[in-house]
């Protein structure tokens, strides 16, 4: 007995998103049924439609920024109750039994975990689709609790942007007086800085773009280096534990190794792909490491999520109605956003 | 009052090593004097003759993989006694107060740690000269002790070869059940795999080359995977904790990613230099790091050095006289050795 519920899809690579009434599942005994009040959009989301990565399913719909209030549950469900206010990131689902999940980290599930959109169920094998939705059905595990103190528009982006740059500050173990970098002022980045201030460290930022220095600070950065100034670069050299490179696209990595202390590590979580001539010798030289990192897993993301409650951390973002999506997309592909569109689903009821 | 000791030197790129005086100095308070019995005869030494790096001085006298007893011993020094067996392995002396020195990383020192040969003596400005010789001066906190049960001219390469491997599968935690890959089975790799077994992980070579099988089980090799192979490559997805690579020439890293686990780590230790097309994606989608790692620190090394006298490890070598160096180098360029030459230096007293 599934039932259709109000979207906006994509119907192909080169389609504009547009209302669309896609079937979600009637609950499992474990299932939550999850009233979308936000839902984040990003990069990535620009990514999968425009099926930059060559695995598009149309329709698609978008989103796994989730954030709403729990409209029922299924008979197994112990951990909500109808009302309580829930998120849902990247995940529904994955094994639970390989070597990662059973540490945790169900995002490196060996046989693959289940993403929010553009996958399939495991169990039922059907199509799921993402938040730019009313409702979305989540099995418990994969929900997670938003605290009081958050306020929940700004808190959508904390699912995607906020536990990828969590997840490796509290990996590569960042506290106090750590020496944190982050690459790039974004969606990601912004957040790099709250996070990694809120630890205790002392955060740098490194921008490419002049005038970002007021906003930096104000987000949580100690410093800001303009990567494209030598002397600058020189200045910092041998100084960072960590560097959290959020930049989405290709770019040289060379120069910023040697601003990591002996035995740092840049960790890549908004690029992709192939890199030209990285070069090994300064990591021999000083025991430093190039990384990844994927989001983090669901107890680390509830942990996430907790910490932001307590610091008073929210993404900063800006509203826009769901009607606005097309718009929204292009300006993020031109990086005009201070620092996440989140759609106000509210919208969805609205004509058109 | 320096004295003047027979050595072996190159005196350009181009030329052949053949018999040459250098200046040692005479013994500081802090120094020891070393009868050079053994010397190692390292890749890099070709390199460095062959001035790959562009940092040659000439007349220069390779060998850092240095076998000797202690002739004389400066007022200074507490630790050694004349007639000690000891080694001298790649570092001569360091800055001693920036923070790797700090933590026993003299290799990382950022100052600038002082090389055995091709590098200037940081107190009085003289140049450094290797083991292709017959005495050596060095500071006693860069002397190591060599344990009586290890055999002297088996011992040497341990100084180089046997510390490189050493150290990133100390600083990787590898351990009882771990699951470690050697990428090559030269004079590095054949010592990757003894040592990791000594430490109760369960090893597998990577090799390109058929007909290693026998070989790399008697050095301790668990399981040999064929590089070239898909399948053999599939077959081992998911599987390492960490993987040594010494492949000391530029090749495609990218196939080895699938074959860490999640969270795993590649070091590299042979090659310096740049990647073509290294791809961040598979680092990304399971937290796995490319890294390096260069010889170890000197109280590492002393630590390698009792590690092998407890567990009978000794490089495999070739034992070769002095006046056959530019065969072995010949050879060596074609990987024609199992494992490591070795120079007699009694040889350097016999007539060239």
């Amino acid at each position: 007995m599934n039932y259709r519920v109000k979207s906006y899809a994509a119907q192909s690579s080169g389609s504009l998103l547009a209302p669309f009434q896609i079937e979600r599942r009637s609950p499992r005994a474990d299932d939550v049924v999850i009233e979308i009040l936000y839902c984040g959009v990003c990069h990535s989301d620009v990514h999968n439609v425009h099926n930059d990565w060559g695995n598009a399913n149309y329709p698609m719909v978008p989103g796994h920024e989730i954030i709403g209030k729990v409209l029922a549950v299924g008979s197994g469900v112990s951990r909500f109750q109808i009302g309580d206010r829930v998120g849902v990131g990247c995940l529904v689902a994955s094994c639970k039994h390989c070597a990662p999940c059973e540490h945790g980290q169900e995002q490196y599930c060996q046989n693959g975990a289940t993403y929010t959109y553009n996958h399939q169920d495991p169990i039922d094998g059907s199509r799921t689709y993402g938040g730019y939705s009313e409702t979305i059905v989540v099995a418990q595990d994969f929900v997670l609790k938003v605290p009081d103190s958050l306020d929940l528009a700004g808190a959508a982006p904390l699912l995607c942007a906020g536990i990828t740059t969590y997840s490796p500050l509290r990996h590569w173990q960042v506290g106090q007086g750590s020496k944190v970098a982050i690459v790039g002022l974004g969606g990601l980045g912004h957040m790099g800085l709250k996070l990694a201030k809120a630890m205790g460290a002392e955060v740098t930022l490194f921008s490419r773009s002049p005038g970002k220095e007021a906003d930096a600070r104000r987000l949580g950065a100690d410093h800001v280096v303009m990567s494209t100034d030598a002397p600058q670069m020189t200045a910092v050299a041998g100084k960072f534990d960590l560097i959290i490179n959020t930049v989405p696209y290709q770019h040289d990595v060379n120069p910023y190794i040697p601003t990591l202390a002996s035995g740092g590590t840049m960790v890549m979580v908004g690029y992709l792909g192939p890199l030209d001539d990285f070069n090994t010798g300064p990591l021999v030289f000083s025991r430093k490491a190039l990384a990844g990192s994927l989001i983090g897993g669901i107890a680390e993301t509830q942990e996430m999520l907790d910490f932001c409650g307590q610091h008073g951390i929210h993404s900063d973002i800006e509203l826009i109605r769901i009607q606005d999506i097309n718009h929204a997309f292009a300006r993020l592909l031109k990086a005009d956003v201070k620092y996440r569109f989140v759609i106000d689903m509210a919208s969805l009821k609205e004509p058109a």
